[in-house]
Order: C-alpha cells, then structure tokens, then sequence
C-alpha cells in the first residue's frame, strides 16, 4: 500500500467505507429478517478436518453461555483423548459418555459394534427428553447411521421429538441424506489438504 | 435387519469381519508410514459453518493435555462471545486477545482496521516466538489477509519463523493461496444449507 499518494490512499478509504456502509443495510436487513429463535440440528460431514473439533468448541461456547451439555461418543471410546480429558473437569455443566469401542476396522465386529451404538443411542435419548440439556453432541453418528447400526428413521424422529429450545450437534462422515433434510444447518468439512498424507502423525492436541 | 435369516445374519457379519480387517491392514501400514511429530499449520476456510468453533474445539482439546494456548481474534472483539467467557475461565493455560472491533462493514474505517490488524499480528508474533506455546489460535486471520491489511508474505514468514512444535490454527473465509501452500492441513468448510437462511437467528451457544 505503500505506493500509493496520500490521495489516493483517502480516495480508496472512502470507497472502502461506502461500500461498507451498503453492505451493512443489507446484512442488517438479513438479520432483522432472521429472528426466530429456537433449538437447532447442526450437521458437520466430509472427509476434512474439523467435524468433532467444531462440535466440541460448540460445547465450549454454550458453557460460556452457562448451558447444560450432554455429549455421547458413538465409535469412539477405546482411547482417551484430549477432548474428553478436557470436557471431564466440569462433571457439573457436561455429561460426557464415550460409548463406543473403535473404528469399526479396529472392532471388526459388527454385532457387538451394533449392540455398543443401541446403547450408544439409549444415553442420546435421555438427552434428548431432557431439556436442561441446553445443547447435546452425538459425536460420530453419522458413522454408526452409514453401517446401518441404528435405523434412521427412529433416530429422526426422536430428534424431532426433543424440547423446543435444545441445539443438537451430529457430526462423523457420509451423514445420510434423511438426516441432511431435517438438520437447519450443514456444514460439509472438506479435505483440501492433510498433513498425514505429508508423512506427519496424528498428534495430541490437534487430531485428538 | 430383522428380515434376515440367523444364516444370513451371520455371512453378513463374517463379510464384515473380513473387510474390516482388509481396511485394518491398510489403515495400520499408513499410520506407520506416517511417523513424523512437529508443529503443524492448519487452515479452516470456506463459507460454512465450524472454522472457528473446529479451532476452538482445539484449544479445548491442547488443554486437555495440559498444552499452552494463544489466541488472537483478528476481526472479532465488539462483542463478547461464549468462546471468550469460557476461555477467559483459564488464565493460567490460555492467553485469549480479541483484537478486532467487529466485521469490515460494523468498522466502515479502513485506515483504523489496519492499525488493530497490525496491533494484532504483533501479538500474534509474540506467541510465534515462544515455544511455551503449544498451540496459537490466530482467529479470522483470512478476512485480515484478504482485505490487505497484513501483508501475506510478512504472515508467511513470521508462521514458518515459529517454534519447531507449535501449532497453528488459522481461521476465517477467503484463505489466500500464498497461505494455503504452506499450510498442512486444509479444510474448507462448505456451507450446504444454514439456519439463518430460514429465518432462524445467530443464536448463544451455536453461533457466539
């Protein structure tokens, strides 16, 4: 910016300003027009980065808000991670249950894996009747949706069936396509580029 | 399933025990190919929902074990967020600055934009040249970049300056490419469909 006359400069700034100052009525008219408020279904897909670690800031920002979480793992549970060491330290404000055993090419039993998601589901259910539960995680259902373990449908509807103001987050890939028609928002997390392709490991802090 | 003959139940769960132990083996030999630790750069971009909230779902993840943490919010500082008040709650393991004083059309005042922008990169870089830090969150950083109010090449180097082990996590729509070429990990958060686009508000808890 530095090659630029101080007229120049000014002349840009004010451009820069106008244009802000257009942008801002549209977006406030965009917000005056959104204003219902009510509990939503929070979708996050994809083969990228980022669909459990936005879920759990999600329960970092409703405890801002001093909500009540409750978070169940499906597939996830042999292996403690950051996330769960973490949430742990408030046993008053998250309910936390990891309910699963592992991938399903580490479990390579689908039998047991279905009776793990069934009782996976049992605990999303308790949560999903309860509305102190201002916001509920059910981490990696999509997965055990993908393997057929739980029928969509009765997932569905007791999603549907929740208390009014309760926001819901379902993360893990392929989420199915009944799902995606029910949930208010969808965030498809894709994978533009990995560092374990590049030969780096999944490490604490980052990828668990 | 209840369809299915027990015989059949039971090729279907051999079948599956078979090519989960396929993919097992291939999954195995990848892990172990990919054996490198150091600091990583991640970028979340794109126009969905979970750039931010994925970053701090990683802060909460750091601090589980027992990592130090820097954020700095380009942008964002107008309005205090969950993620702030939850964060705020550990002084000891995350320095939190939010350093913006809202989106380019609440400011209108490009000249003053710049000054908080370079105000933060120098907060930012003092997190980059201190290895305590396990993790730097530099939050909106992309819309700071895209606007021109840092120069990418200054950020590129400062980023690729840091400490061996650091993690980083950069955020905001609009990455610029310079950024995306020396990143490792790249997601782009695609927005399929948005609450706020059927009139639902930006609401505590999922949005802030």
């Amino acid at each position: 910016m530095t090659d630029l006359t101080p007229e120049q400069t000014a002349a840009l700034n004010e451009r820069h300003r106008v244009r802000m100052e257009r942008k801002k009525a549209i977006i406030d008219a965009k917000i005056a027009a959104a204003d219902k408020k009510i509990g939503i279904i929070i979708v996050n897909t994809g083969n990228g980065k980022g669909k459990s670690s936005s879920a759990f800031g999600m329960v970092g920002r409703a405890l801002g808000h001093g909500m009540k979480v409750g978070v169940v793992q499906f597939i996830k549970g042999a292996m403690s991670t950051g996330d769960e060491m973490f949430l742990r330290r408030f046993p008053d404000d998250v309910s936390f249950h990891a309910m699963g055993e592992g991938y399903t090419w580490e479990t390579q039993n689908r039998e047991r894996d279905i009776v793990k998601a069934e009782q996976a589901w049992e605990q999303a259910r308790r949560f999903l009747s309860d509305p102190a539960y201002g916001l509920v995680v059910l981490d990696e259902l999509n997965i055990a949706l993908k393997y057929h373990y739980l029928d969509v449908h009765t997932v569905i509807a007791d999603l549907l069936d929740r208390p009014e103001m309760q926001h819901v987050v379902v993360t893990g890939r392929g989420a199915p396509p009944e799902l995606i028609a029910v949930a208010d928002t969808v965030s498809e997390m894709t994978d533009v580029k990995h560092a374990f392709r590049a030969g780096i490991a999944a490490q604490a802090g980052t990828e668990w």
